[in-house]
């Protein structure tokens, strides 16, 4: 394996040698390893998707079971692109979880997947035979919306993630910052005027999240909803309850007041914490227009001095996807047009 | 000016040329300019302290008259010790309010110094005539531990400095992260269970620091003593506060108790967000051993995963010295033995 990158492809540094220029020279593949949906796509070497194909990620307990369809997907990709096997450069993936980035290795899963100190690069790189590189799917939808989406013009920025639960990928001086444990941007755990301050066992969602991840959400929508007379089906989708918040329903009005307002004060805390310009929201929760409308009118009320940008993603479902296809790029050794 | 560093002093990139590496070629200066006591320090380019003086630094508020002072004290430390002026290579200086490090501008202190949009580095160039440095006191602090006390062996870090209020220095791959318009590290503006989430009048100390900064500390003792009988008195120091907890005085430990919580919370938050291996704790206040105790047990209630090292300042009163001698070391072109 002494042709694969050494270090971090992600590392600007890294990847001075092994450049290649023609787009017509051939393909990466990008994968996005969801909790419900795995999703690969082939794009050329700048970056413009090829081809793309979604299946079920239900019962992916196995990883490699999950291996094995990814290689099935890639090859039928390639088939339907006619690309040849050999013209793919190298692939990415983004994985549910925390994840060593240097080490490719998916340290932990949510308790669904119950992934533990799963090799995946090496995986990969074994049923793909190119060269791999695995990162936290959160963390990818930051580098995506960095290298194609609503951070392009911005070195420092911080996206969040709200969909099932709440997390944040983070970049710095136009490098993902990924922690010393590779644990940063778990704004899932943040404590906050309003949530709990008792110590969640291990696995469960963390304090913020379990209030205003999309689950939280659907809880709080519950809770009124057991507590009073609310004109809207109980089993609701916490974008379905933006929605009735939009058409001016009280008591999901009142969902969504307390989601962007806890929203705001984590966004507040990484704000007086980094001084970042701007934030980003993504994810399937996170892109309701309702919950940007909602959190920016919160920031404007609780900030006097100057005031982080709070931004759409630019991108939406597919950050991760775009930012996973700009890593496989990173690892082909394609300089981009934009640092990494 | 041509011979001036023109881009970030603390950027090693940026020290490349004009290297000086004996140790008997001169000194340079550093200055720590406090609400209290301005302090001015020589060292010889090994970063060794020659000579040191502090004087009161009350009733600052006419710059001129800072940098005139500041003037003065250097003069005599270069004549106490011996040292031709044309052997000072350079100087730098932590002020005590959002400081723009490129510009050399001090953006703003507090309403005691009421200092707005002040030119430190030129006004301080032009009586040294040397090339000078500015940064903000807590962002020394960090530089100073990272380089010669508690944060030797870690590239990133924060330095929780607790005074008479509460403010953070952040060190990210071994460089300052200062944010996009220099407030990085604020944490006394932190949002956590307990804090007000009233937004404070400009000026006005944050909802963290108005409750466990120095003057917060009394306050809480303040109100604990006017509610019912303590046996002490009912003005006293934060750390003496602190002092009477360690001999078990019911209400010294509650307010320790309490300050330690919100501490921890606020260390939480930003462990959770950045993921960086290590907190020190450092200022007149944060230096006091019950305090780190305290927190340390906090914390281990409060983390059940991987925890972040909580120390104690290896430099005590002296990191915002260190650090500025380092800076102005930086600034003169001294290479270090770490990187800056």
């Amino acid at each position: 394996m002494s042709n694969m990158p050494q270090s971090d492809p992600t590392n600007s540094a890294s990847i001075a040698s092994g450049v290649i220029r023609s787009p017509a020279a051939g393909c990466v593949a990008g994968i996005d390893l969801g909790g419900t949906n795995l999703r690969v796509a082939l794009a050329d070497l700048d970056g413009n998707i090829l081809a793309r194909s979604a299946v079920s990620s239900r019962d992916l307990r196995d990883p490699g079971v999950a291996v094995e369809l990814i290689r099935d997907q890639v090859r039928e990709l390639l088939a339907g692109a006619a690309v040849k096997h050999s013209d793919l450069h190298a692939a990415a993936i983004g994985a549910p979880g925390i994840t060593d980035a240097d080490g490719g290795v998916v340290i932990a899963t949510s308790y669904l997947m119950g992934w533990v100190d799963v090799p995946l690069r090496a995986l990969l790189e074994s049923a793909l035979s190119v060269p791999c590189a695995v990162d936290n799917d959160v963390n990818l939808g930051a580098l995506g919306e960095r290298s194609r989406g609503a951070a392009q013009d911005v070195r420092d920025f911080v996206f969040i993630a709200i969909g099932t639960g709440l997390g944040a990928g983070i970049i710095l001086r136009d490098e993902l910052f990924r922690g010393s444990s590779w644990t940063a941007g778990e704004l899932g755990y943040m404590l906050v005027p309003g949530t709990s301050v008792e110590v969640p066992n291990s696995g469960e969602p963390g304090p913020l999240e379990r209030l205003i991840g999309g689950e939280g959400i659907r809880s709080q929508w519950q809770a009124l909803w057991d507590a009073g007379d609310v004109k809207a089906p109980r089993d609701l989708k916490a974008t379905e309850i933006f929605d009735y918040a939009l058409e001016g329903l009280p008591a999901a009005r009142s969902v969504l007041q307390h989601t962007s307002q806890l929203l705001a004060y984590a966004i507040h805390n990484v704000w007086l914490t980094l001084n970042c310009p701007l934030f980003v929201l993504g994810g399937r929760v996170g892109l309701h227009p309702a919950l940007l409308a909602a959190t920016q009118e919160q920031l404007a009320q609780q900030q006097r001095r100057i005031q982080p940008r709070l931004a759409l993603s630019a991108l939406g479902e597919d950050a991760q996807m775009m930012g996973a296809l700009r890593l496989a790029l990173n690892t082909a050794g394609v300089v981009g047009t934009r640092p990494r």
